[in-house]
């Protein structure tokens, strides 16, 4: 078992892209973070009149935390991060539009003369013992209780090509996903494009609708802990997550059908791999027995997976079975780091 | 309580468009249809050496069953579809790839230069005692079992503007949607384009994934039950399904984002409706709550559904309830028709 | 030499697809028609207070002259279209905004939450002799004279598979292509599809820009008069266009790369037919020597021409010299209807 | 008038990315850089044995010459680059398909399961004096000449947000536009984000055609002479080309519709600011006199370009035109450093 690690960053070490950036601190091999994270508001939006456009400025959005370097971990290497606490560390979330980010609103790449939405912001409460978050219209007051249910939307390494990358958008070194299905009890497959990895996290979800269709989900800093492994020569080209009942491809594009082609193709291959099935007969498989969760439909890229539950694929579990090893880290106790910096 | 109403097509009374066809039955509001469709290959293949190019013609592709002429419905009424029951009229489901069909292969209209995928042929057993439907591969041993899921991949009326569509594709009227939603228990509403609403249904899939990556699903003959009501002056732009737990809007278009673009405005819309909530705070709602089922990334217009569980909706019911009415309607005893045509 | 056919339709002889129409005349190969064609709002834009949501009603849009049933015309052949003259029947185009319609606003199917722009209609004076189209700004006494350069935004056949499509879109069977390429002295090539191919022909504009990023040209009613056409035993899968300096391959989807991909393979295999070259060497000539010409980025489906000048082709022409034949047809003397239904 | 730098890097000094390298020279506005860029083979495609899959490494691919530091450079400054000679450094050109990358092939993002094109190489005479490019076929003896039309595929400065971008995409930043426009004549504008904009430029194309069907031009290394010029306080959001004729707004996005929104959305407001045009009357002006040329349609972002000629604008020129400034600029004797590094 390894070391335990923990870390808070202050207020400028928060990093706002994935590469291009020193490490705050080196992990081994199965050490353990226990790791704070400010919301994609870099905490900034704290009541209903702080639009964010406002009270945020570019490109000071989508803070993560580290980059931690992981030892031995060298290009062609696979990384495993498995989630063992995510943990809301503040009582509040936020919500908002923002002016021409979201789905359902022309963009500065879906390029219209038509001026933006109202800005609004919503607050939630956050009640884990309940396990719920509270929806409270601005306008009406009509209230509902949904599902506690907390996530990181952001989770990457360095990329690949001498590139430094915004938090705000996602690719094949992971980033900006924004999928439910990173929780507590998920590992990520991350591949290692330069040496050290240089892990970085932020974006934390208290939960989020499919496709976060706003542009943004119920945001919150959050205390998170995790386990880090490292699968040695073996390459992973998109990121894959792996829960104790499905694997996972993750595609980053647009059009949006291109993260879907990108995750079914990872998912087709793995499964080949997986079973020995041929590519035509892994593709029939998947094409009848296949989910095909969407991340989100809002950021520069796109994010689709492909998941497929383990009970049709014959016992078999990959890269080692490391996520069952990690699944049995003992999660320490609680950080007496408070709610990050001041 | 309506007619009971049993049809059973003669091949040559199938058809390939929604629109530009006379009606073949009509069907009163109340009334219950127990039908029988084809599979989407017009039954041409039985072995895994009938190959679909091989054994179909074009355009005799996706026959429906219909179309039905709906008492009274006029353009601006909606049609609501209650499906009772749907049944393989078939023990044997079969899949295949096609040439240059699919969302992994290149196709007509993202043309590449290569040459298209082997094209081979998947039979699935179906088994309605155990629920299942028998994966084999055709290149290695591997057998696994999924579960039986049957429903519909197209159900649809006449379009609007004079047009006839093939039902190969999707739109407002519905057509090749090809979402597991949409199964016994669920109510599909359409919006009513010509005098007589003009309803057909084929398609029927013993399972399929999300998306149906590979173009096709398990396809089999269905003996299906429905019963159909009207909502006079409601107008639905959109196909919409209601089952005992949620509501969901579809969107059919390319490329991918703007199916979800339509299902999510449509059901933002929606939810604002039932909820009262203005736009932006419906917006919120959806944005935390929703879901977003993939139906098809194959045809010429893909599909994805926007979903939210009836819970957050604070116990308001759309279209008059007319869902727990239909829900209530007894199933008749099974047709005496056998497979269909012979 | 063929005969010469004079039609000019009454109100109601006008089309509204392509498909599902009896024809209003019949034409054999060689023949020439002078006819008349309303601009795409029937001609109700009279003045900048004539809003087109107000004064049009769906689905009188975008209404077409025919179809023409072309004698001998099976599935399976090529009808050829020369533009001998296409000349404007008003002395007034009229553009406008359209709520929800164009390249640069939300639409029915890239749907948000805004509203729609303003409606604002603009008249153009039209001057042949001078070869002006007046562009006058409304809130500026802006003034700028365009080139006047005639063309029909919307020419095609009855679609295959028992299909009839809206006027508004394009597919493999022409439509709404809205390319200036479409001017006098061009061939159009359309595949047949049905018995009798069914041609017809309207939209026309006295100008418009690449995309027609607006969704509207310079409407105008035209004078036209074609010359058609037909090649026995050769398919066209797309429509194409040859001129006296080029051959053009018409692509017809979304996203706007799969209309760029369809007319690129298009002309790649063309190139390779007319040259010898086998396929990387014809995908290689087209890379480097080919255009690529907008034609609307607004419709339900995009269009984007490939294009290659005919030099680069070593002296073969296409479809046994056609165009060079048709290019022949003395223009018959102007037609004596004077300018269409009053 | 400004200093003459004549500027040759050595292989280790070619950079892979737009951000993240310091400067290889200093410029200040006014100044003159006389330079050379490698192509975008790293020069390690010489015969049509080298296939390039087996020659280059990723990430070596498209090299860059630079970074130049701009004196007084400041985000929201525009820095204006006119291009006074591009003039092809070797007498062979260089083209290829390359393993799932192009237009018609699937990719790694448009991903199928289809193996990828055969590899192969055409090679291309040079010739200065007669304006020519000579392709020939692999498999035939077909040769043609094609027009010579020397340009840069590459051209950008550091992006915004701390990051920095492979060469191989484009963005706001520019970068890999493959726009034929951007040749000898013309002004490129772009939005200056970091101190000392730091540009860097390469990727010479001897011809290409539109969109760069195949992915790869005529690809070959440049003797290129530039002027740069600073506008304070002039912010830029996407690149803009100034020539004598004509302005251009260029998109980098995709779908392809959205590079053809944004490059068009931008041309609005930069002809609605130079001619006094309200929103609605611009974009009505840029619908009927508008051109939009296609860059590329195969690299991680497409380009397209918006463009309207001079005469529209009633003589309005931009940037305190700046473009007729460097129009004079006297082209500096060639420079002395032969074909580059050894």
């Amino acid at each position: 078992m390894g070391q335990i690690h923990r870390y808070t960053p202050a207020r400028d070490d928060l990093a706002y892209t994935f590469g291009g950036r020193l490490p705050v601190a080196h992990l081994a091999p199965g050490d353990v973070l226990s790791t704070w994270t400010e919301d994609c508001f870099g905490g900034a939006v704290r009541t209903v009149d702080d639009l964010p456009s406002k009270v945020c400025e570019f490109p000071y959005l989508n803070p993560v935390t580290g980059p931690f370097f992981i030892e031995d971990a060298e290009p062609g290497d696979t990384l495993a991060v498995h989630f063992l606490a995510i943990t809301p560390a503040r009582n509040v979330g936020v919500s908002s539009t923002f002016p021409h980010f979201g789905a359902l609103t022309s963009t500065h790449t879906t390029a219209t003369l038509q001026p933006p939405l109202e800005e609004r912001v919503w607050l939630y409460q956050l009640d884990p013992d309940a396990g719920t978050v509270r929806y409270r219209a601005r306008t009406s007051d009509y209230v509902v209780d949904l599902p506690l249910d907390p996530m990181h939307g952001t989770v990457g390494v360095a990329p690949a090509g001498f590139e430094a990358r915004t938090t705000i958008t996602c690719d094949a070194h992971g980033g900006n996903m924004d999928t439910p299905e990173l929780r507590a009890g998920a590992t990520l497959y991350l591949g290692v494009n330069v040496h050290g990895a240089l892990l970085a996290l932020g974006d934390g979800h208290a939960r989020q609708g499919h496709g976060e269709v706003s542009g943004v989900a119920v945001e919150t800093a959050m205390h998170t802990t995790l386990a880090v492994e490292l699968i040695k020569g073996a390459a992973t080209p998109w990121p894959r997550i792996e829960t104790d009942t499905a694997i996972m491809s993750i595609g980053c594009a647009r059009p949006l059908e291109d993260a879907y082609r990108i995750s079914q193709h990872d998912l087709v291959g793995w499964v080949g791999e997986l079973t020995g099935l041929d590519t035509l007969d892994a593709y029939q498989l998947v094409s009848q027995a296949g989910e095909a969760p969407v991340g989100n439909v809002c950021d520069p890229n796109y994010t689709m997976l492909a998941k497929i539950d383990k009970t049709y694929l014959g016992g078999r579990t990959p890269y080692q079975n490391v996520h069952a090893r990690l699944r049995q880290t003992p999660i320490p106790p609680p950080s007496q780091t408070g709610t990050g910096p001041s």
